[in-house]
C-alpha cells in the first residue's frame, strides 16, 4: 500500500499526508481485554484471520468454498489457502482492501494475495509474526493506539481492564463501555439466570424493576470509575412507547416470573428502560450509541452448527422514522437525551436517520457500520451527515472489530476521508486549508476532545 | 464563486456559459407577497440570514451552538459570528455552497466565511446593504427573476399579488399557488375556524361536502383569475380509498361537527377530495403538485418554544408505492388526474415513484426537495429522472424557499446540471448539440412553456 | 459506437478488448422460439422497435407524445418519428444508449437519432434490412450468441426449442426455462383452466395437491430433457410461512373449487409450493431465480386498452427482508435450496438482500433487472456485489428481452464492467492481471461453467 493507494489527486496526498500519523482512538471495538492483558503472540496468519473473522467466512461461502475450509477441521494453513483464492477474485470486496493493508502494515508484505501466492506469502508473514514476535500489544503499539473502548456486559468485572490500566509499561487506555444487550434482551430463556448474574455484580438482590434500577445504577458507576465514555446497545426490537412505572414493574416482574407479555407491553417496558438508561447516561456524560437494524442468525442450520457470529447476520428491515422518532422525543422530554451516536444497518434510510439526528440537537450519525463499512459505504456516510448535518461535528472512524490487525482500517478510512475533501477542495467547493484542519478533527481532534469531557 | 465553480470540464463550462444569464421562473416557492409589495430595505445579514432560515438552524444545532444564539435573544451580530463559526467546517453541507454563492452574487464577497473572517465579511455584507439599498425588489431584478409563484391558502385574498401587478414598474411577475394543506387537515382542532373564514372568502357558507366543494370551486376560480398555474398539498397523510358522494359527506359533517371518525373514513374522506380537486385542476388546466413523505415537527421541546418550521421537519417514512399507485389510477379513472408533478423528501423511493410516475402520462417527478436538494441530491435526482423518464420533459430548479436570496441556488443547479451533461458529452454519451439545447430546456424553456399554457 | 464509447482510461480499453469477443449467453430472455426457428427477415426498424417495446412506449408517454403514436394505429413510419423526436432528449435513459448502440452494431448507423435526422435514419436502417436480410437467427448469429434460454410456462410442450435443436444448421443453443408464475397465480379467474391445460399436459389429472405436484414433476422433467437449466417466477406475492401437506392440501383444494381462501391461507400454501418447487430443483440441479418486487398493470385505463406488458408496470414496495430470510431458511432446513439468484426491481433494499444472500450459501444476487438495468444501475449492482459477496461469482449480462437487437446491451455491460474494472486497476485497488481474468468470469466464463455442469 503505497502513498497513493485510494487518494486520488496531489490535494488528497497533502490531505492524507497531514493525518495519516495522527494516533488512533478506536472508541468502539469489540477486542477481548484479556487477550490485551496476557499478550501472547500470534501463531500463524491463518489463524489470525480466519479463526473468528465471520466477514471472511461469508466471503468464502460465497466463493463456493466448501464449509470444512471454513469453520469445519480442515487446519489454518488449508483454510489460508482457501481464503486466498476466494479473494482472488473478490475485487471491490472491502476484505480485498483491508487484507492487503494488513499485509503491507503489519507484515511489510505488497503483492496481490491469490491461489498462486498464497503458499508463499503464508510462509512469509508467519516468518514475520515470529521474528517480529507480533502480539496484541505490539500490534497496537506499531499503529499508535492511543485509546480503545471495548464492549462489555453490565455485570463484568472489569478486572482485566484494571490489570492493563494497573501496567504503567503499557501506554494505550483500554477502557470499558456499558453495552445494554444482555439486558435488554427480557425473553430470552436464559434472562432469569442473567437477573442472578446481575444481582450478584451490583451487589442488589434484583426482584423488580426498582431493584434493577438500583443494580444497574449500582454497575454504571462501576464502569464509569474504570473510565467508561460510551454505552451500546444493538438488539433488534426498537421500543415503540413509554410505560409508566406501574405498567412497567408489572411487565418487568411477569418477565422474571416466566410469563408472557404481549408485544405492547415488551415493548413500552423497552422504552421505559430507555428512559431509565438514558437519563443515567445523560447524568453521568455518558455517550450513548444505538446500533439499529440488524437481523442476527439467518441461517439456522449455520447458526446450529456453527453459534453466533459466523457469518450469518443480515441487514435488517428499516427501522419506522416515527417510532426513532418517537423514542429521541420522549426521552428529550424526559431530561433523558444524553449525547447520541446513531448506526443503522440499513443504508436505505440512512439519509432519513441523518434528518432525524439533525431535529434534536446532541444527537448525531456514527460512521458507517459493518456491511455498510466499505470504501463507498464510508464515502456516503460521511455525504450523508456532510448533507444533514455537519462533518464539523463527526466521531469520524471505528473498527467495531474483534481483531487486532484491524487497525489498518483507521488508514484506510484516512485515505477515504482525504480523497473526498481533496476534490472538494479540487472543484473549488472548499478552501483547502479548512480541509486540512477538517480532517484532522475528524480524524482524531473531535473523538480527542469527546473523550476528554467528564474526566 | 468564479466560471469554474462545481464545473468540472471544458464542457461543462461551455454549457453553463449557454445558460447562466437565462431568466429565472421560480415555480414553487414561500417568499411573502407583503414583503415584495412593501420591498423595505434590508438591516443587516444577520437577520436577513438567521431571522427565518431553519435549514440554518438546524446546521448550528448540529455544530452544537447553544440555542440562545440560533432563536434566542442573542442579537443578529452575535448570531451572525455563530452561524459563521458553525459553517467553517460544514464542508458539503448545501448551506456552505449557498451562503457562498449569495455572498459572492449578491455582496461581492469571494472568500470564504469562518469565525476568523466573520466580523469583516459581517461590516462589509452590511455596507453593501446599505449602499446598494438591497431590497426584496432589487434582489429579485438583480437575479433575473421572470416570475415566481408563492404558495398561498385557499382563502387568501391575494390583495398583494393584485397590488404587485398593478405596479408597471416592476418587471417581476408574483402569481399565486393554490395551497390546500389547511383545507386537507381536517382533524385539527381549529379545523372549524378554518371552514368559517373559508365560507367568509367565499362568501358560501359551508355546512357539508356539497358546500364545501362549492367554496372551493370558487376560491379556486378566484386564484386562476389571478394567474395561478400550480396547486401545491405537503400533508403527512395520503389517501388510501376513494369514499363515494355519500360516505364522504356522512365523514365530512362528523368532522365538521367535532366528531371522531376512523382512520378509514378520514382517508377515505381525502381520497375524495383528492379526485374533487384533481378534476378542478384539470379542467381549469392546472398543475398539480404534491410534496410526499415529511413529518413536521418532531422534536417537541423545541416545536413548543419556536414554532413551526424551527429546523425540526424530518424525512418522513417512505409512501407505500401501492397506495400513491390506487390514488394515481383513481384520478385518472375519473377523468381527474391533471398534469402532475411528484416530489418526495425520502430519496429511498425516488426511483420507485419516479418508475410509477412513468405508468401514467403527466405525471413526472419534481426537483429534489430540501433535505434531497444538494449538490448529490440535485445530481442524483436528474439521473432517477433521466432513467425512468425524460429529462426533456423536465421543469427544472425551484427554490421552495423564504429568503430574496436562495435565487442563488438557481445558478447552483445549473452548474450541476450543466457539469452532468457536460459529462455525458464528453464521454461519448450524449451530443454536445442536444445536450445546449436541453440544458435551456430545463433551466428555462420548459417551465416557461408551461407558463404559457392556457393563459 | 466507438472503440472508446462508456470506456473511461486506457486500462478500461484494454479489459474491454480482451472480452468484446467473447461469445454471448444470453441466460434469461423473453425471446419467441417460434420466430427463432421461423426466421422470417425484418420489415421495418420501425416494427422491429415500436411493435411490443413497453420501454420504449414509457418513454414516448413520458414525453407527452399521443398514445396513437405509441400503441395506436399510427404507421411504423410515423412511429419510429415520433420516438426518435421523444429520444432526441431522453439523454442519460437506457434508451438513449442501447438504440444508438443497436443502430451501430446492427445498421452501420452512427449519427445521433434526433427530429432531424430521423427521416433519413429510418430509410437507410430500412436499407440495411432489406440488403442484409435481417433476421432473428441473423442477428444472433451476427452477435456471437452461444445460447439462450426462453421462459416458458410449465406447459409448454417445447415443440419450437426441439425443432432448432433438430437443425444442425443452427449453432446456436435454445434452451427453456422453467417458468411458474401461472402455476402460482392461484387466484385468477382463470387458475381453473390452467390446471386443465398442465393435467392434459402432463397425462396427469391434477385433483388435489399430491396430483399437483406429481403433474409438476412430470413437467419439470420434461424440461430439464430439454436441456433446462434455469427456473423462474416474478409474481407480485411472496409467501410468509409454510403450510404443512395436509393444510396446503385444503387450501389448493378449496382454491380449485373456486372457494375463497384467507390470504394466510394463500401465502402458506405458497410457502409449501416454494418448498416443494425447490426441492425439486435442487434435486434436479436447476438453478432458481426470484424476481422480486414488482407491480404490474398499474394504471387500469392503459391495461385494459392495451393488455398486459404495455409500459405501465413499476417498481413494487421492498421486499420484507424477514420474510425473504424465513423462507430461504425453510428451503435450506428442507433440504429445498437449490442454487439462488435473486433479482429485485426495488434498488432500495439491494444491500439488504444482498447481505440476506451473503448468508445462504448458494444464494446470490443477479444483474441489475429492468428499470433498474441501465449504466448507473448496472454499476451500482455490481458494487453492491462486490461489497457484500463477491464478483468472482457474479454471473454477468441477461437481456431479460423480447427483442433480437438486445444483444447490443451485452456490449453495453461489457464496456460498464471493464469501466468499473479499469478504474480499480488505474487506482491500484486491483491488479490489472486479476481484472482481465475477472472481467472474463462475468463476461464468459462463469455463466458458462454454470451451464455446463449436470449435462
Amino acid at each position: 500500500m503505497n502513498a497513493e493507494y485510494l487518494l486520488h489527486g496531489e490535494t488528497a496526498k497533502a490531505l492524507y499526508d497531514s493525518v495519516r500519523r495522527l494516533p488512533i482512538i478506536d472508541y468502539h471495538c469489540h477486542l477481548s481485554p484479556q487477550e490485551i492483558c496476557e499478550d501472547k503472540p500470534f501463531d500463524n496468519i491463518g489463524q489470525m484471520w480466519l479463526a473468528g473473522d465471520h466477514y471472511k467466512w461469508r466471503l468464502m461461502r460465497a466463493a463456493g468454498v466448501d464449509e470444512r475450509y471454513i469453520t469445519g477441521d480442515a487446519d489454518w494453513h488449508e483454510k489460508f489457502l482457501h481464503y486466498a483464492a476466494a479473494l482472488e477474485f473478490a475485487a471491490g470486496n472491502p476484505l480485498y482492501h483491508w487484507s492487503h493493508m494488513e499485509l503491507s502494515q503489519f507484515f511489510g508484505i505488497d503483492e496481490p494475495l491469490t491461489a498462486a501466492t498464497a503458499e508463499d506469502i503464508y510462509r512469509r508473514a508467519n516468518d514475520c509474526i515470529r521474528e517480529s514476535g507480533l502480539s496484541p500489544r505490539k500490534l497496537m503499539r506499531d499503529a499508535r493506539v492511543e485509546t480503545v473502548c471495548t464492549t462489555d456486559d453490565v455485570t463484568d468485572d472489569l478486572s482485566w481492564h484494571r490489570r492493563i490500566g494497573a501496567d504503567a509499561t503499557f501506554p494505550v487506555r483500554v477502557l470499558p463501555s456499558f453495552r445494554t444487550d444482555n439486558l435488554l434482551l427480557m425473553r430470552r430463556a436464559d434472562y432469569p439466570a442473567y437477573i442472578l448474574r446481575l444481582s450478584a455484580a451490583a451487589g442488589v438482590q434484583v426482584k423488580d424493576l426498582a431493584t434493577l434500577k438500583a443494580a444497574v445504577e449500582n454497575r454504571l458507576l462501576f464502569f464509569v470509575q474504570h473510565g467508561c465514555r460510551f454505552t451500546d446497545v444493538g438488539i433488534p426490537f426498537f421500543p415503540t412507547a413509554v410505560a409508566d412505572e406501574e405498567k412497567a414493574n408489572a411487565t418487568f416482574c411477569a418477565l422474571l416470573q416466566g410469563k408472557t407479555v404481549t408485544d405492547d407491553e415488551y415493548l413500552a417496558l423497552l422504552g421505559h428502560l430507555y428512559v431509565f438508561l438514558g437519563r443515567l447516561y445523560r447524568e453521568n456524560g455518558l455517550v450513548m450509541q444505538w446500533h439499529l437494524a440488524v437481523t442476527r442468525n439467518a441461517n439456522t442450520a449455520l447458526f446450529t452448527r456453527c453459534g453466533a457470529d459466523c457469518g450469518v447476520d443480515c441487514v435488517g428491515d428499516m427501522l419506522c422514522g416515527g417510532d426513532l422518532i418517537a423514542m429521541l422525543d420522549a426521552l428529550q422530554q424526559n431530561d433523558a437525551l444524553p449525547q447520541t451516536v446513531l448506526y443503522s444497518l440499513n443504508d436505505a434510510n440512512a439519509a432519513q436517520i441523518a434528518s432525524i439526528a439533525g431535529a434534536f440537537p446532541g444527537v448525531r450519525c456514527g460512521a458507517a457500520w459493518w456491511f455498510c463499512d466499505h470504501k463507498r459505504g464510508i464515502r456516503r456516510e460521511m455525504e450523508i451527515i456532510a448533507e444533514n448535518g455537519t462533518l464539523g461535528a463527526f466521531l469520524g472512524m471505528l473498527t467495531d472489530s474483534r481483531s487486532f490487525l484491524s487497525y489498518a482500517r483507521h488508514d484506510y478510512f484516512r485515505r477515504i476521508l482525504c480523497t473526498m475533501l481533496g476534490e472538494w477542495a479540487d472543484a473549488g467547493e472548499y478552501p483547502f486549508d479548512n480541509a486540512k484542519k477538517l480532517a484532522r478533527k475528524i480524524a482524531y481532534d473531535n473523538i480527542r476532545q469527546l473523550m476528554e469531557e467528564h474526566k
